[in-house]
């Protein structure tokens, strides 16, 4: 029986996991390729990372040049994250003629057009379905599955600590702070969260989401990205007596010429499925031109899940060599790369209803002043919830619009937040 | 450029909406492809079939054969539906060294088997994602992207037209007769609803789902069948009550060495993501070793999303022939086919809970009468709900179980339903 020898280089929850897989399912995935995937080489700095894992004798080595530059391996895994070293290993990886498989969204949303172009040119496949949405077949669906529709619209929700703090905060009504920290406790969120809160993730993946939908690259600093640390429970529960729920989305949309990606809280309305994904959980909802609407659900993280998803790359690497055709689905799925990056249409050409939350003191003529500002720059209220006046202090003055232009609107709060009678910066969420 | 020559059978629904797709995304998926995807030949029996698709001069045709033997086709879609002629074209087109894509559920639920072995034989591909669940990409799914994992459970809603009655008679507390009979005047269900109603469609279905997740085909009639036809609003009314709604589903589970397939009625609890696929839409919530929990949701039926899905296997085919890789996915995913069928768990052997809907007299002693047979065959009751006296007549007892044993559940209501008290044969509905 023929085999296609695997490089994995990182050890961590993921590369672990991997390894466990490919020790576990050996059978199963021979049965199904017609040849043996097999577990060549396993490398980590940490020698402790190999323990409990049941590496065959030989196969873990602390050495990654080594093992890149060895001709015996036909696949690179590279599952150490990161920009550097992964970069470079990645492109030796390629420059040696293997093809590679990694889940490093950060490494393909800065340099996703560098990589797939050596790959391109040495005629070998970089798969990365682990990159986005964890152990759910998002990357296949979207560059095989619909690949005969233009994507009008994806809505996502990738970042599963987003979407549990949020789903706690929800349920029980907690604040932003208190639910992060028992994340933390649960190990569902990073000592160091800024990545997740903040949106960063979710714009890397959206970067990638946005590439497969277009053909093109989008520059990751084009990709405006507003996180949920200042998402507070009464956002939730007004938001909730609008009838929405919200959900930190990554939103990408291609219309009359102009592509939108942006990430960011967005009210999602309480019939639609996505705002039924609860916790740790992530889903895509995707508007195709002659699929109508599709929805994908699933793990979104986890050692187990995103070894799923990696798997099921070296399954698809390893048919393409066994018939010799290396490359055989380009990396964004279209065969001729123009290399020009994707341009965004700003985030002021933007056109949605919108969530205000008006900090005022509470003064008599207050709502009116506001109505006023909002009336001058075309943005009409649908609703308005003005709750019970506290005993001292600001009080929440809630609006739903109309839909309304973005450019409007940040010049509309720009002019409101300057009133002496608000107190805070008005918080801004987008209709999805 | 090169230029894949397809050949075109049917143009009914999805004929013809694959027949538009082709002519106007034609330079999309020659961008993605990097090769022309060509509507080479449309043959129809009925020359009306043609008429509004403004098909290129020269492409329609009404001679099947000519086309199935022309060596300028590369790829054969059969689009006729049926058994005959469909697997004889299918064959023919096969043993031409042709590719095949087909959305023909009944002929790969009857003859996959025969079908698969000729293409190996050959040496070329059959795709057949519209064959199940519309414009989802479930099967690229099931075979791809879970291709590291034993499937274990794999729950469908996959007939549109059942789920949309029942949605209907959820919503509204109507009966099934009216709610068809509205469902066929809006085109949602055939003049014959017998086929959708009675789960014939969603078990050729299931059958392919089978022969996906075991790598082996099912015999068609081994899969025990119940539609939804006897399902009353009371039934829905109650099932609610207890926390359920009812849905009907294509259920396959592998546990322990055994294989479960089976099509009926089933609670889903309220909170459950299937429990909200409502109206003619589809879903598949499969559950692998390791990616853990996956959904799939999406337009089940119609012209444009079962033209995405075909259009897609077009392309895969495609790909496999430009670098001349055909068949480079075994159909089932597996690279060595036994050619044993799969044996399928006899229904006896199914162990969950159930709801029971008692048609009885009302007289005292009846609810001690069934609750003395149910005990007597282990099973347990977890709630009863007896509504309140009818004027006259029988009225209904529901009770939902404990988890329990078919068999016993099949004994005790033989003995139930031959009580002088049973005006009516004991409705029943398993849970999912």
């Amino acid at each position: 029986m023929q085999s296609i020898n695997v490089g994995l280089l990182g050890l961590g929850t993921v590369g672990g996991g991997l390894a466990r897989l490919l020790i576990e399912q050996h059978d199963l995935l021979g049965v199904r390729l017609g040849a043996e995937l097999k577990l060549a080489r396993a490398v980590d700095l940490d020698p402790g990372l190999s323990q409990g894992l049941d590496l065959p004798p030989g196969v873990f080595s602390t050495d990654a040049a080594a093992m890149l530059d060895d001709p015996a391996i036909d696949i690179v895994v590279e599952l150490i994250g990161g920009l550097e070293p992964a970069r470079q290993f990645v492109l030796r990886a390629i420059n040696n003629g293997k093809h590679v498989a990694t889940a490093n969204k950060a490494l393909l949303a800065n340099h996703g057009a560098e990589i797939f172009a050596a790959a391109r040119q040495k005629g070998v496949g970089v798969a990365f379905e682990a990159s986005v949405a964890g152990g759910i077949p998002l990357i296949k669906t979207l560059r095989e599955g619909l690949s005969a529709n233009r994507v009008t619209r994806v809505l996502g929700i990738l970042n599963g600590t987003c979407n549990y703090i949020l789903s706690r905060m929800t349920s029980e009504g907690a604040d932003f702070a208190g639910v992060l920290k028992a994340a933390q406790e649960l190990g569902y969120a990073e000592a160091d969260p800024t990545f997740d809160v903040e949106g960063i993730d979710t714009a890397h993946k959206l970067a990638i989401v946005a590439a497969l939908v277009s053909g093109r690259h989008p520059r990751l600093a084009d990709i405006p990205t507003q996180g949920i640390s200042r998402l507070t429970p009464l956002d939730i529960q007004l938001a909730r007596e609008f009838g929405y729920r919200i959900k930190l989305l990554a939103l990408c949309r291609q219309q009359n010429g102009l592509f939108q990606a942006r990430v960011h809280p967005a009210l999602v309305p309480q019939g639609h499925l996505m705002a039924s994904v609860e916790g740790p959980f992530n889903a895509v909802y995707i508007t195709g031109d002659w699929v109508d609407e599709v929805m994908l659900y699933g793990r979104g993280a986890g050692r187990r899940p995103t070894a799923s998803a990696v798997a099921a790359d070296l399954m698809d690497l390893s048919r393409d060599i066994l018939c010799g055709c290396g490359g055989r689905v380009p990396a964004l799925g279209v065969a001729t790369d123009g290399g020009q990056p994707l341009e965004l249409a700003p985030l002021e050409m933007v056109s949605c209803q919108y969530y205000f939350r008006f900090t005022a003191q509470d003064q008599p003529g207050v709502l009116a002043a506001i109505s006023r500002i909002l009336g001058e720059h075309r943005i009409s209220i649908e609703a308005v919830i003005q709750k019970g006046r506290q005993d001292q202090g600001p009080v929440p003055i809630v609006m739903l619009t109309h839909e309304a232009q973005e450019a409007d609107v940040q010049k509309a709060l720009a002019i409101i937040d300057a009133l002496p009678v608000i107190a805070e910066p008005t918080m801004l969420i987008r209709k999805a």
